[in-house]
């Protein structure tokens, strides 16, 4: 894949992929763009050409500019997969040819000039529980008198509702939680001790739909728009308390980092594989299953990888989760977010969490600098990234979502 | 009380109360109004006359009629405490003296000429859990080899995130859902044949808060713009099936309905009672506990009224309920909705979901046409209504929260 654009050969952002974020530069208005190299291309400007304007065409004829004049994707997304889909297509054409140059090279930033902030307007956020090495290794730890993984796990994609509001972009520092944390059987109030991570991949919705009216497996493509990498930041402390029986909730709630760029699925069409086989054979509503997605995973912990999450075991597929999502008639919003669940395989190297790395905070891990860790500590920065199979034997990025530990307030 | 608006002597809607909401007419422009007797007054036109603006002028001076020509409240619950205090004193003042008519009787609509709708933009819709009599109970029926109550429960008001998206207007039909239900040991997948109420009183974020700064008990006036009566409609079979370990999903996320009018806290004063005595003491971010309120439901089922849940027991208030909510640091945004839980006391007559009422289905209720229930049947309507002490002696309403059951599609 060749492009007009300079492409350096480790970029998580070669022309094959063209995720979608929201920038801004020096305080102006925030705008749509894609992630090229190491530029953005606004797609605002480029819009503006009109270059753009047959493939913003939409089914009634009309050419909407300003979706990429919008602070989110929202607007973009709301314009349904054959809006994306052509949008896509012309993107590729205008990267690759470089006749389009004089006309778009104005349209391009050094990334490193431009803010990136919150891709999406966030409606509903659902995480799920999908990792059988997560479920297993959480059940263990969370309920030791019990068998590991409950009878419905096997039978349905296990997941909550979380807090959207608190959705925040990669980069956004975490203010330590506080509150009533269980060790062992002692009670008390203070900033949570066993802060932790989840290495998630979260599904992004467009295409929204009407309430009482299930979306079947088949209808993945036509209502998700595309991928980012979650870290559902979880206090176990906290948790452990408060979860039975209603669920994670401060737990979670204090804050959830996603990444600033949207990968389309469009983008990752090389990186399907097959579900992983499922036994007992599911509910019809959840057949077939669609693709799993071979997405490689790592974990670093202030500049030590210290885990390779493998996304390609999910036991259920996104697909499944949209239409379980949607089973009982729940309708579906443009910006709504679900994501994967942790992605774990065998520990320790394959561990989404520091609960499983560490087994519970018994096993610490040495961090390159010769320190130890169990779970956060005040200044501890992580970031997850993921790779995947382009197009054309490329190499996609998700790009990262970091964060980094600041003090409890108090 | 006395006003130049004729005011029925049973109404919901005295001129104490002044409850808002969202209005169109004739299919024309959604608008703010305040319900008072059997009429709105449209404040979009109220507004208009100019009579509004001293009252609208916010902290920089800026007059904005247009948050009463919205489609949600949310504009002008982002104003804050402030503004809705100011604008509720000058709607006394209207309402309460004659020489306004002239200027406002061309705002006055006859209640039934218009379309409510759903009155805010719901950002997040949090269910908590604090009546001991619904807990006990379904810790009985659910979990019937352990302790009822979870150590917990008298520890912090237990809550979850359900879904904001599926949070519906009263008057909507609600779709049987179906699901993986289990009943005995019999799993299935099939429409919900345990489908539930529960009566609840939901509590109205206006003004924001920043991420990592906990919302003190205190505030809880200057957040909180006021309530509506909540059905959070739970299919109990799908429910007892998903929700350990992560909370219930898809047997409550397929529709939450709301009453069309939001009773401002201000109009609630007379309410305010001292909350229950709290043993053991609750954390010092629980404190002070603020005030419960002496709301008394009624549900009626298909013309039955079936029980009478008496809010005033609530164990945990709707200050806690937000301290708690925030004190890890979680944001509140405008239109963030919370619910009280089920609203129960000592049962038949008090309870507020038909689990309860009907021991689990075991106590079948008759029904004044003479036909028994346990759950819902397609066609059935539940109408839930609440009445509160207003100022000068008078008695306000919430108006209703009503739905009929459709049969499953498919």
């Amino acid at each position: 894949v060749t492009s007009w654009i300079e492409i350096p050969a480790s970029s998580p952002f070669p022309a094959t992929n063209l995720p979608y974020g929201i920038v801004s530069k020096d305080g102006g208005r925030r705008h749509v763009a894609v992630a090229i190299g190491d530029q953005v291309l606004s797609l605002a400007a480029a819009a503006n050409t009109g270059l753009l304007d047959d493939a913003l065409r939409d089914e009634l004829g009309v050419v909407d500019r300003a979706v990429f004049d919008a602070p989110s994707l929202n607007p973009f997304l709301a314009k349904g997969f054959d809006v994306w889909h052509a949008v896509r297509s012309r993107l590729l054409e205008l990267v690759a040819d470089a006749s389009y140059e004089p006309a778009l090279r104005s349209a391009l930033v050094p990334r490193g000039d431009v803010t990136v902030h919150l891709p999406i307007e966030v409606a509903d956020y659902v995480d799920f529980y999908s990792f059988a090495e997560h479920a297993g290794n959480v059940g263990k730890l969370f309920r030791p008198n019990q068998p590991p993984i409950l009878p419905n796990w096997h039978r349905l994609p296990v997941g909550y509702h979380g807090r959207a509001g608190t959705v925040v972009v990669s980069g956004t520092d975490l203010v330590r939680p506080s509150g009533q944390r269980l060790i062992d059987d002692d009670l008390v109030y203070g900033p949570s001790i066993r802060l932790d991570i989840e290495a998630e991949v979260g599904f992004v919705v467009g295409t929204p739909s009407r309430l009482g009216e299930p979306v079947t497996t088949a209808g993945f493509d036509r209502h998700v728009f595309g991928a980012v990498l979650v870290n559902d930041w979880s206090a176990r402390d906290l948790q452990k308390f408060e979860q039975v029986p209603l669920g994670p909730f401060l737990g979670k709630s204090f804050a959830t980092s996603i990444s600033p760029w949207v990968v389309p699925l469009e983008a990752l069409a090389a990186a399907r594989v097959p579900a992983p086989a499922q036994d007992p054979v599911p509910a019809d509503y959840l057949l077939p299953a669609g693709s799993g997605y071979d997405l490689s995973l790592a974990v670093d912990w202030n500049g030590t990888i210290v885990s390779r999450p493998p996304f390609a075991a999910m036991y259920w597929t996104a697909a499944q989760q949209l239409a379980h999502l949607t089973a009982n008639g729940a309708s579906l919003r443009t910006g709504d977010l679900y994501a994967s669940g942790t992605v774990s395989g065998p520990r320790p190297g394959g561990s989404g969490c520091f609960l499983e790395l560490t087994w519970g905070g018994a096993e610490p891990v040495t961090l390159d600098d010769g320190s130890e860790r169990v779970f956060l500590a005040d200044g501890d920065t992580v970031t997850i990234t993921a790779t995947a199979p382009g197009a054309d034997g490329t190499t996609i990025g998700f790009g990262e979502v970091t964060g980094t530990i600041l003090p409890a307030r108090g």
